[in-house]
C-alpha cells in the first residue's frame, strides 16, 4: 500500500434553529453565523432547520466569496431546512423524503409541516468524489414516552439505505446534522453499523467543546433546563460522521463543538452548539491483499451484531403499526358513530314528513347543528383514515425490508465458517458492545 | 479485452391493472398470469398496478416453486402497485416516493392515491449484481391538453437521479415499468440521456410482437378504441431499459411483446401488453486503455444534447410553477372571500344584538347554513393550500436541480477541447436526432 496523496477537509454542521419571529433572535444570530462562516471558511457547512428560504438567500449572499456553492433542499410545506454551503463545486443534489414523519394535526410540533429529508450533494475536492449528506431527524418530544420513535426509527432506516445505496462511486462518504438520537440509541447504531459510517468526536485526534461531546447543553441560554431533564448537563443528538472508500483512508484530525456562548457576543450561534470537524483524507493504490483479510477477520461478528440491530429496529416499528392500527380503528368506529347520528337525525325528521300534515316538531336550528356535526366527524375521521393508511403502508413497507435485510444478512452469516449457529445471532441486543459495530476504514 | 463470462437474464414487465372489482375479468387474469409466470420461468418479472396486497400474495403463493424470492412495495394509500418475483435471491430493496403525483382531489383519477414510486431491489445473479427497478409513472389522461405534464416530468427526472444515484455499484441495471410516455417524450430522453440506459426495442436482435412494439394497442379487447386516438393503431408506453456497468457489456438477444390476445384464452393478461427481453451479459478484464478513447469521442456531443433536454424539462417545470402559483393565489383568494362573507354575517347578526331588545331580523336557519358553508370553504381552500404550497415546495425544488445540473453539464463541457461554444448546446432541441443520446454501454 502506497499513500499518494492526502486531503483535507474541515467541515461544520449547525441546527440553526431558524424559525422567523419565533425563534429568539434570530436575525442577530443569522448575521453572526453569516460572519463566522465566512471568516472560517470550512471547506462544507451543514446547517438545519433554516426554515426561511429568505435566510438561506441571505446567507448566499453573505457567502458569494467563501462559498460561492451552495444548495438549499425544499421540501413540504415550509421546506426541509436543509442547506449546504462549499468551498469546492458541487455537480449534483438529490433529496430523499422520508416516508414517516409525525402528524399533521400535530401542528405545534411542527414536523410534517416540515418535510423532514435527507439532501445530498456531489462534490468534487481535486480528484476525489464526496458524497455529502446533510438530515435532521423527527424530534424527540419526550423520552420516556415518545410517540414518535417508530417515525424516527424509520427515518434512520430510510437514512442507511439511502446512504448505503447512492453512495457506491464516492471516495468520501460525509453526513451532517441534527439526528434527534442519543449516541446509543437504536437508529444511531442501525445508521452506523449497517452504513459502516464513523463518528467524528470518537474517532477524533484532539477534541475542545463541551464535555462528553454534547451538542444540546444546559450551559446554553436559549434551552429551557427543564426540557433536559433528566440529562442535567445535556445530549449529544448532532453528529458528524464519514466514512472513507476501498480506494481511501479517511481520519478525523481535531474535533470542536461551540461551548454555549461565544467570545464577544451577547448570545450563542443557536440552541444547538455547532459541530467542526477536521478530516484527513489519505488515497492509496488498493491492492487485492490489502483489504480482504481485514474484512474478513470481524465481517461475521459484525454481521450477526447488525442482524440483532435490524430485529430491534423491526420490533420498534412493529410497536408502531400497533399504534396506527389503534388510531385507524379509532378513526373508523368515530366516523361509523357520525355516519349513524347522521342516519338517526334524518330518520327523526322524516317521520312527520312521512305523515303529510303533522308539524315538524325537529326544532330546525338544532336539525342543521347537528347535521354539520355530523358532516364535520365525517370529513375528519375520512382524512384521519387515509393519514393513517398511508402512515401503516410505510410502516409496513419498512417491516418487510427489515424482514428481507435480516435474511438476506444471515443468508451470507451461513457462508462464513465461523459463524455462530443460525439462531444465535438473535440473542437480545444488550449484550453487545458498540466497538464491535465499529467499522473498519 | 478478454471475454470471460456470459450470463443470460430473461426479463418481463407486465401492468396487470388489478384494480379489484374494477377490472375486468380481474381474478381470472391474474390466474392467467399466475400460469403463465410459473410456466415461463423467467428470471425476473416485474409488474405493474398490482393495486391489491392479496393479489400479490396469491401470485407469490402460486409463484412459490418457480420464483421463489418476491417484493411487494408499499406506498401512498392504496399502495404502489409494483412487484418485483425473482428466481435469483432479492438481498436488499428500497422505494422511492416521487414528490409529485397527482392531486388528491381528482380521485376518479386516482393516481395521488396509489402513491407512484420506483422500487429497487438488488440481486445477485451468480458473481454478478444486478439492480432492477420497477416503476410506474402518472397516468397522462389527454395528450393534448396534458396538465400532469410537469408532475410526470419531475418523476422522469426524480426516477432518472434515483436510478443514477444508486446503480454506481451494480454490473447491471434493468428498468421495467409502465412509463406513460411515448418513445420520443421528453420525460423518456431525459431518463435515457441521462442514465445511459438502452432501449431493449430499440437494441434487440430479434423481435416478435405489436408493430412498432406498442404496448396499448387498439386489438386489445379491454382498450376503448377512442382513448387511443389519434393514434389509432397504440402506442407504447411500457419499457424494458438495460444498461452494463464498466466491467460489463450488455445485449438484448431478442424481444418479445403478447399482441392484444393470449393462444387457447378468451382475454389477454391485461389491457397492456407483456413485454418478455433477452438479455444477455459479458463480463470482461477492463484496461484503461479499453473504454477511455471511446468515451471521449461522443462525450462532448452528448453532453450538449443532455444540456438541451434539462433545459426543456425545466421549462416544462416552470409552466408547472406557474399553474401551481396560480391555482395556490385562486385558492388564497376564495379563502379570503369565505373569510370576509363569515365577518358579514357576523356584523348582520350582531347589529340587533348590540341595540338590546330589537327583533333579530336574521332567520336562523339560513344563518346557520350560510355559517356552515363559510366554514367549508375556509377548511377546503386551507387544505388546498397546503397542498399546492407542498407540490410548489416539490417543482421548485427540480428546478433548482435542474439549474445545478445544467450549470455542472456546461462546467463539463468547457473542458473538452472540441466543445462547442458555450451557448450553442442551447439551441432548441427538436434538430437532435435521438442516436446522439444513445449511450455506448
Amino acid at each position: 500500500m502506497a499513500n499518494t496523496d492526502s486531503v483535507k477537509v474541515r467541515v461544520l454542521s449547525l441546527n440553526c434553529w431558524g424559525i422567523r419571529y419565533l425563534s429568539k433572535q434570530c436575525p442577530q444570530r443569522y448575521a453572526m453565523i453569516g460572519d463566522m462562516l465566512c471568516k472560517e471558511e470550512h471547506d462544507i457547512v451543514l446547517l438545519q432547520e433554516v426554515w426561511s428560504e429568505k435566510d438561506y438567500l441571505s446567507l448566499k449572499k453573505r457567502l458569494a466569496c467563501s462559498h460561492p456553492h451552495s444548495h438549499y433542499f425544499k421540501s413540504g410545506v415550509i421546506g426541509s431546512g436543509l442547506a449546504i454551503f462549499s468551498i469546492h463545486r458541487i455537480h449534483d443534489t438529490f433529496l430523499f423524503r422520508y416516508s414517516l414523519n409525525g402528524y399533521p394535526y400535530m401542528a405545534h410540533h411542527g414536523d410534517w409541516f416540515g418535510g423532514k429529508a435527507v439532501g445530498m450533494a456531489v462534490l468534487n475536492i481535486g480528484s476525489l468524489t464526496a458524497n455529502v449528506y446533510v438530515t435532521h431527524l423527527h424530534a424527540e418530544y419526550c423520552r420516556d414516552k415518545d410517540s414518535y420513535l417508530p417515525h424516527r426509527v424509520v427515518q434512520a432506516w430510510e437514512l442507511q439505505q439511502f446512504i448505503r445505496h447512492t453512495s457506491a462511486g464516492a471516495d468520501m462518504v460525509i453526513l451532517g446534522g441534527d439526528l434527534n438520537m442519543h449516541p446509543e440509541d437504536l437508529g444511531n447504531r442501525l445508521l452506523r453499523s449497517y452504513t459502516g459510517l464513523q463518528d467524528a468526536y470518537l474517532e477524533t485526534a484532539k477534541f475542545d467543546g463541551c464535555e462528553d461531546g454534547m451538542t444540546l447543553i444546559a450551559d446554553n441560554p436559549f434551552i429551557n433546563k427543564k426540557e433536559l431533564c433528566p440529562f442535567e448537563k445535556g445530549i449529544r443528538i448532532d453528529y458528524i460522521l464519514f466514512k472513507g472508500s476501498t480506494k481511501t483512508d479517511i481520519y478525523c484530525d481535531y474535533m470542536s463543538t461551540t461551548k454555549g456562548s461565544i467570545p464577544n457576543h451577547p448570545f450563542p450561534y443557536s440552541d444547538h452548539e455547532a459541530l467542526t470537524a477536521g478530516l484527513r483524507l489519505e488515497t492509496h493504490t488498493l491492492t487485492q491483499s490489502d483489504r480482504q483479510p481485514k474484512i474478513q477477520d470481524s465481517a461475521a461478528g459484525k454481521l450477526a451484531a447488525l442482524v440483532d440491530i435490524v430485529t430491534e429496529a423491526r420490533t420498534e416499528v412493529k410497536v408502531g403499526l400497533h399504534c396506527a392500527e389503534g388510531m385507524r380503528y379509532t378513526a373508523t368506529r368515530t366516523g361509523v358513530m357520525g355516519l349513524a347520528l347522521l342516519v338517526l337525525e334524518l330518520a327523526i325528521a322524516a317521520v312527520p314528513w312521512l305523515a303529510l300534515g303533522t308539524e315538524q316538531p325537529f326544532p330546525r336550528t338544532s336539525f342543521y347543528l347537528l347535521a354539520a356535526l355530523c358532516f364535520a366527524i365525517l370529513l375528519t375521521t375520512f382524512l384521519l383514515y387515509i393519514f393513517y393508511t398511508m402512515e401503516l403502508k410505510a410502516l409496513q413497507g419498512a417491516e418487510d425490508q427489515m424482514r428481507l435485510a435480516v435474511g438476506s444478512l444471515q443468508e451470507k452469516l451461513r457462508g462464513f465458517p465461523l459463524a455462530q449457529p443460525h439462531n444465535a445471532p438473535r440473542r437480545p441486543p444488550e449484550g453487545h458492545e458498540p466497538s464491535a459495530l465499529a467499522p473498519e476504514e
